[in-house]
């Protein structure tokens, strides 16, 4: 017998993107607090720890060695180097929990996005996430009083180029205020759980549900 | 300037469809009540109305010479006849209704489905309800103590044979309690409504933020 409440189905894999200072971080984090089934997808990064950050937590530590291993065996679903340290998305941990039946949560930039696309298109889900305004936009990068106007500007015109990949993504979710974007996005997550071509049980579940379970 | 609560979409096209039984029609009401922005199609037919049923409400009650017509005309969606009596879902009102920005509900079966699909598919959202189990559609089946074996025998066939078409929808939403299947109706709706695809005010609404909008 096949229980309703539990039909198979394969693990969405869920990409959050958005411009800096469009609060991307606060709903990633709030997604996961409000839902055990979704995990996040930890990098790995050739840069050291910074004060606080835990190895697996954070991200994992690793050699510039180890990482030059794991390109060589195709074990990331993207990666990428920036101003000299490398990051990666390890693809053992990923597949791990989509073969446990958990979805997982992928805080990545549009290179990464479009990296993850061409390998696993399937099954990813993106999101983007827009500020409601430009002044609003502002405000969020003005972090310190003492910033200057040129370093401001140089926030604004990399959000502005962030912004222009928008229409790489699926849904578009803007942040009027952060708990109706994560209401947001839960539903979109709900939906596509619900999706047929994502739940294999139901096959057998409509063969019972017809009365062709043990006939033929 | 773009208000980022009212970012111009067009309207979503949701079809509803299940085997008798299963839960449909309370779950379209509930949706109604409970969503000033979507408004069902009324479909029209040539049989007389039963008592208590209003005209344009439950349906448009039209004659066959009217409904031969606006065939005639391609007025209708999708067709069909049943037992002499003809059904169609009049074009008219549902684009109305979609260039008022409102999102529309199709009450039908996977006849109906299959054809609305073929005029109208980048627009539609086609969710199928099951029951939990077989012995529940039964049960829900087995409408009067006084119902013969052989009626209810062939209820059952054919909502097996109406399941079968399971496959020819996008969502499938398991009604083991109704509050919940609701919830996962809605849930698909919200996703859809923040479909890159369909929010055709997005691309203004990014070159405000940008600071694009007025310069070129």
């Amino acid at each position: 017998m096949n229980d309703p409440e539990n039909i198979k189905r394969s693990g969405v894999m869920l990409v959050l993107s958005s411009p800096s200072g469009a609060g991307k971080t606060t709903i990633s984090r709030m997604l996961l607090a409000f839902d055990d089934n979704l995990h996040i997808s930890v990098s790995a990064t050739t840069r050291p720890p910074r004060p606080g950050e835990v190895d697996g937590v954070d991200y994992y530590f690793i050699t510039k060695e180890k990482f030059h291993e794991m390109v060589a065996n195709d074990e990331f679903l993207e990666h990428a180097t920036v101003f000299g340290n490398s990051y990666g998305t390890p693809r053992g941990p990923v597949d791990e929990k989509l073969k446990a039946g958990n979805d997982v949560l992928f805080d990545m930039d549009w290179q990464g996005t479009q990296q993850l696309y061409g390998r696993v298109h399937d099954d990813l889900v993106r999101v983007f996430i827009l500020p409601p305004s430009q002044e609003e936009l502002e405000s969020r990068l003005r972090l310190r009083a003492t910033d200057s106007e040129e370093v401001i500007k140089n926030r604004m015109a990399r959000a502005s180029d962030e912004m222009g990949h928008y229409n790489e993504y699926d849904y578009i979710v803007v942040n009027v205020n952060v708990g109706d974007a994560v209401a947001e996005v839960q539903a979109i997550l709900t939906a596509e759980r619900l999706k047929k071509n994502r739940r294999n049980g139901l096959y057998d579940f409509v063969r019972d549900l017809r009365g062709l379970g043990d006939e033929d």
